[in-house]
């Protein structure tokens, strides 16, 4: 019976994927595989002895550590690496049945931020990876959904009203601007190791190097090389902009995700049934009412975009409180915040894929919803075309045509509108095809298929279906 | 190998005490006791099978329920509440040897968020309590150090600088008042049991009590006193002052622990010295600089007090957007916040009673920091006695005195105010004697003494050591 | 041509009435008021010359000091106190003609975070009675909806979907339910004057009530008196639980409001129309859109309800790193944070009574969009009743029959529920009038009506229209 | 005697610069702005009368405006451009004597959220470009502190307690590096124009441009050509990538300085005393005590940095839930978040740039500090460089001497240690002087300069003091 937390409050992010990505084993398996890096990084440059780093690699299997202990003993120094050197270090002499001082590549001239620093950034290159993997199976299906749905007229609304006419190809297109955008800037964010030995002066690597042929930026740069993470010009120790930028890229990639979720989940309600999630077996179920179908994946990817904006914040608090070399509080903040991020992000990203390569659309019901307003939908292009022809106070008698439409019972105004602009416009200036016209909502769609061509245009790495196979 | 939490990256709460009040585990016992004292609700009032509720007790043992199965499948329903039933249903059908029907006693007349709602209060109370034992051992450790260090001079510091003399006591004694009335609030926020139903109208309950002596309110009622929680006049499904009032009084309780490692960071630094964490074998270690003795419990604290802000935050928007009957996000947003508050201030109430209980105090080094400003510390009150004496613009003159003081080289100061006063004021209106016991910081402590004994005096309940022995 | 901000870009609260009572002129004035009141208690406690109080009383007129140079002068010190005292001192000087030395009643004895402390308390204390009057016209506006609507057939959702059959005046009790508890708790949260001097220690006061009648404590408590605010034990320099509690309750009273903005927004929508917010000339209207009627009180309510949570953890923030006597950046970022809250508070509740007084309540429409889910709605009563008469497994029958239901198209559901529910239960176990009442959403309110009534029997201070006439 | 707010309770930005860029009256000239710029495109694509143009611009002079009046209306519609426009076009109808129909020219096509989308961008844009001048002053003060302290000997620390020997000068190369990059990726945020129309379909542009040569699209980049923002290839509507991107890169570069601030802070308190602020009249005063010398601008940017985080979250929130075409409250959530953090931004930077150009070093202070821990500081390097004298366990011999040393009284410390050394290691093992060398501070400096050169190298365009001029 062990006290772990398994994300039963956080079903969001709660699956053996995202686990397997950010779970206290993936920090243990990232903590670990730094070491072993950096004993390979050694070796090659001849400061440890040869042999050294195959033992550490063996030593460094993350299934040997017991989690539940490391997390107790943390404790004692504040942060994790502490007892895992003291267990890795054990590990390595058992291992070193040959007598070859293995140890002593552990960890050497490292501190242990070098160690945590690097491995999050490992953990987070990682996470970044796989999800972008789901993000293009969202984006891919979203640009689907744009090209199969360029002539389905739907209605635009601001401020919940309806505004003007528009397509669902358009709004499809505007959620992959979005989440397009955002992996964009999250794929460009640079994701470096930490190396400044203690103090941030590589001191100890400054000992260690004298008289070899490398030097401390020398083994950075092999440290970054074998992680496949960005080198670094100078340690960051105190200057957080890395951590942060991870954060806000991860932040608006879910952002980006809670947009579309706060659209769905209003287009699937009952009243408005424009789309429906996918149908799953056991998806959506209520423990009360054997009726419910839920949209349950909008819900978590909405529950996580509520949350993503907190995170990326505890991390910007962090950075401008980090006093000192090494700060008395600020850095231990960061830990749980940006891997909260990240498991809220890859949990999300997993669900909008399922929802948007499930989609259901049902034009139908876009086109009653946008039947409800009628004609009046047309008013701002009416006036531009038809004020001119009534002269100088043209905008405002059309303005007086609306406002008393909106006196009329909802279900009369679009009788009624068509009623008061036929009078107040003359026919012999607009006949009454001409008017029709004008009240087509087709008619009335402006660039809408151009800018979502545009907008396709702009991400051609997120339209292929290439590298989009889940793990 | 599992892929559970235990806290690596969160070492303030990353202790077996904690784990065991707020786990994963503790959620999972508080669901079945929830649902155990229901059935047990239900029996009393005839409305289930005799026998029926000793049955589902029985299977509500916490142990058989494998946590990480249930938190994966969660992610159907989108909460816990609903799997969780599944295997319920299932133990208590096979525990039901006789035939009850004991099934029937389980869930009837709630909906998931009933109990996932009561489940988290109880969890909360539970948590609270033990939390508030940590906290007496807290406040009667300071309520100690106000008495012994009454007398013991310091000085007070305002935006950095040297303010006036101060004395440890009222320090320990501000420390102690912050934390009483935090706590005094968190003690006075009522955690309720939720009771509604699937839409909140107790519609399933109303049919089954139909023709008992029984009303859903009384069922309520019954609950409320088997959970050992606050009844609730009506449920509060969409209103979420229950939560963040708890919210609110976790992290103005967590703010007090924060000033005080604010303090204390500061005032046990190597130039500062006036205060020591208690020293124990393995804490305050680095992995690079065997001298370090890192002020580790603070540190921890700290990182608690910088994260409770955001997470009370997150409940606050939770219940800010609560839309509908239950709403499309938010209430399952609010779970992991007010766990992770649950655990932040439990950890770090630990934490902070350790430090206080053991504190170390240097009264000679708080002397010496005094004397570093001298006699230009004593300028406000010096002013107020000399001015006068020196006609109408006595307060300019002796600004002038100070100015001129500052421009001096720091180890020099205060003799050239010595000299500097003694020129301004002629010794006929203020003899040396006067004017020396007007520099003497013990003469200007004002109302120390008699405010630290009204701070005692608010808070009785917080001075003694009754209850407060660990469980 | 000035500088100053007059709420452009924060519409929910740019009105005269919010900027009377949160503006920059409205923290002079309560500056001046504490400094006023001061001198009054001095004067009293013949501390000060006689007389001296009504000269700084006529000095202490807001209209005579300039608001502008007063903000630029505040960067020196750090606070606006500073500079505003120099200004009243002289405005005294020169309205002493009698030559009574009323300056020495200035400030004496306080320092600058007493002045700003008291006066922000005092602002929140007026802003918070005014604003508490326009709450209670809103919960009396509900509470007549609550009584009209007792039988007003709507849907209850949950996760957008259709849960149960509801009523409007039970929503309307929830709402008041929200405003009502999150008030009476804001109106319970003390607001104490601040009292302690230069370090806190009361130092200043004690050298001049010494050899007085009187004690910094008594002189404290007549400050409260004059002020109307709570007296303080001890002074609270750095425990902010006054400032935080002011800050939770302000928030939590937004979140209420922004609960009914989330439903307005959209009950409103032209989808659902069951609610209307009031006409008014020029409200809700767009630059672009002749037919727009915006619901443009929701929205600004909403805007405030994004805004409260984050401006509350500032606050929590400032507490959690309060250091030293007084600290160095945590006060000073409390100051904007503790106005904005009060600024969209008063704004929101200003919006908010005239939305709820003139509420256009539509149940045709509450009832057409009840009816779009028909009977499935009742399928939680209907399985509690019918499955037992089919046997053991009853509960999964009916479940087959409503996942049958739920494969028809949405349009033929009800019809199609019908019929395979007459199919699966025998006419002899359940008539056809009696499967027809089971599936009247009339007949499964449960308590609906009682839950009503006691919500407003659990506030009877806030259903009666005593004391909510506007200033 | 108006309602304005100047900036009273916010002093780090309360000056007239910061005001005269993002106050209300800035907010109004960018608007006039984007519609003057707007009326210069239609005119010179043909679609206006010519001379349109001039005559907007001649009304669009913000003087002639009343903020407090367009402040007050705003919330009818809830957004400033809606009463603004109406003021507009009265104005331009006035100056059209020669009856061109300048007023056509004014917002046709555009839709509010167009205008003040894009006048917050060029209000932003106006913002960054100003503040840059100011972080280069700040940067380059930083890069003679870098080369005239390359050598100046301080101490490291890490969680508050003494690490390893430093040197000033790459102390302040980390806050080179801080705020140099948090600056270079600030520059490279893109701030567009928005464009899309009442709906986001370009509609009414389309009709407009019908039958002209020119395009919805190249309208657009033209205002952007106009305004001298960047293009946006899509209207960005409902994608808030751009104003996020913004406040995360403003909140980084407060990050930067709040780090700073917090490093002087402490070294600046008197018991440490490495820095000072400079020093000028007025600064730092206090209302009670005549002796402060507060360090009120790093104060002030500490408060600004407690701020940004808070302020950038608010902006992800908002894109987040940023619903529909445009969305019920989250759009106006963003406005005030984004003005307040750069105004913070604004004021902070010209803060930290007087701070930096004016720092007071005392590098004998910093030799002191370096002094308390005297030889022990040297322990890491030490042990790395002993323990392989004394065999197997050298390392545990070393840590036996640590161990006992600390258990000495602080001042005995340095005796103890090499007493303890001497007699752990073998003099033939190792010479006194070659002892003295390896606990010599100055020997263990790492790469503390070449770091330093790395970080200068790397920003050179902040290394200079070109363009630094303030306005």
């Amino acid at each position: 019976m062990t006290g772990g937390d398994f994300g039963l409050l956080s079903p969001v992010s709660a699956s053996t994927a995202v686990t397997a990505l950010t779970g206290d084993r993936a920090v243990i398996a990232a903590i670990l595989d730094v070491e072993a890096a950096w004993a390979a990084v050694l070796e090659e440059a001849g400061l440890v002895p040869a042999g050294s780093a195959a033992v550490v690699a063996e030593a460094a299997d993350p299934g040997s550590y017991d989690v539940a202990s490391l997390a107790e003993r943390a404790q004692g120094g504040g942060n994790p690496v502490i007892p895992l050197l003291g267990d890795l270090r054990a590990r390595v002499r058992e291992l070193d049945t040959a007598g070859l001082g293995a140890a002593s590549a552990v960890h050497t001239s490292l501190t242990s931020q070098d160690v945590l620093d690097s491995a999050l950034m490992l953990l987070a290159s990682r996470t970044v990876s796989a999800l972008l993997v789901d993000v293009k199976g969202t984006t891919t299906a979203l640009a689907t959904l744009v090209e199969q749905h360029a002539d389905t007229l739907c209605v635009g609304r601001s401020l919940t009203q309806h505004a003007l006419p528009y397509t669902f190809g358009l709004r499809a297109g505007q959620w992959f601007q979005g989440v397009a955008a955002a992996s964009r800037r999250l794929e460009s964010v640079e994701i470096p190791i930490q190396f400044g030995g203690a103090g941030g002066t590589l001191a100890s690597a400054n000992k260690l190097t004298a008289g070899s042929a490398s030097t401390p930026f020398a083994l950075a740069d092999a440290l970054a090389a074998q992680l496949d993470l960005a080198p670094a010009a100078a340690p960051w120790h105190t200057n957080r902009l890395a951590v942060t930028s991870l954060g806000d890229g991860l932040a608006a990639l879910i952002d980006s995700f809670g947009k579309i979720a706060a659209d769905l989940l209003f287009l699937s309600r009952p009243e408005v049934a424009e789309l429906g999630e996918p149908l799953a077996a056991g998806r959506g179920v209520s423990s009360a009412m054997p009726q419910k179908q839920n949209p349950v994946l909008s819900v978590l990817i909405r529950s996580a975009a509520l949350q993503a904006p907190g995170l990326a914040s505890q991390l910007h608090l962090a950075a401008a409180t980090f006093n000192d070399e090494r700060p008395d509080g600020a850095w231990h903040s960061e830990w749980p915040a940006l891997r909260q991020l990240l498991a809220l992000a890859a949990g999300a990203a997993g669900h909008l894929r399922e929802l948007t390569e499930g989609l259901r659309v049902f034009p139908d019901a876009m086109r009653r919803n946008l039947d409800i307003s009628g004609p009046l939908l047309l008013s701002e292009g009416l006036v531009a075309a038809v004020a001119p022809l009534l002269g100088e106070d043209g905008k405002q008698k059309l303005q007086v045509v609306v406002d008393e439409t909106l006196t009329a019972p909802a279900p009369e105004q679009a009788d009624t509108y068509r009623k008061l602009l036929r009078e107040a416009v003359p026919s012999d200036k607009l006949s009454d095809a001409e008017l029709e016209a004008l009240l087509d909502p087709a008619s009335y769609l402006g660039e809408a298929q151009e800018i979502s061509r545009r907008i396709l245009a702009a991400y051609p790495e997120f339209t292929s279906t290439k590298g989009t196979t889940r793990g």
